[in-house]
């Protein structure tokens, strides 16, 4: 399975699901499967997101709270979540606000091993 | 019912509590209960957090996505979640890695209207 087809299936198994998007802690998109529009301009969100996210990792490696596994950031428009695949790339997926979180959640979960054996 | 009655009810809910905070959006505490030790400093944590936080409302309005209304971060030691109050306050939570955060963002919702009207 190409990188591609793992987002689209997880897009199609959650309610609410925007988009997924295999992404670098640095910001830069590696793949994305894009399932319905948004009323935001998601891939410019991710990018400013991605600084969130080191800014996180910083602040728990700061006080020993180990690695940062997921983050999770809800707006009036777009809830993202976020899961570390390996220390270098993340999954993350935009969900419409009534969106399954925790769908979301499991399925990021179990399919961060199947793209960290293809990375 | 005080600020910390509050706080305490909705750690005595939740499996895995580890404490629950008022916050500042600037990082100074209002008011806790700690329920459980933990493997972390968690107060330090939740300063450090309290700029993740202010990151993550910055980039959410920068690309016009609305305000941030709850953001998670899980690390190996602890889960947190943080509901927005007011503009200005948050409630926070800290669970061990097998807490129900499920739950817990349950609590913070529905508990968040009853600290704002005492704010």
């Amino acid at each position: 399975m190409s990188f591609r087809e793992h987002l689209a299936e997880v897009c199609q198994s959650v309610d609410g699901a925007i988009a997924c998007t295999l992404m670098g802690v640095d910001g830069i998109e590696v793949d994305s499967h894009v399932q319905s529009g948004a009323d935001v301009d998601y891939k410019s969100l991710l990018v400013e997101y991605s600084g969130v996210f080191r800014n996180a990792r910083d602040a728990a490696e700061a006080h020993e709270a180990g690695g940062v596994s997921e983050l999770a950031i809800s707006t009036e428009k777009v809830t993202t979540v976020a899961r570390l695949v390996t220390p270098e790339y993340y999954l993350v997926m935009a969900l419409s606000p009534g969106g399954n979180l925790g769908k979301a959640r499991y399925l990021l979960r179990v399919t961060a091993p199947l793209l960290r054996s293809e990375l």
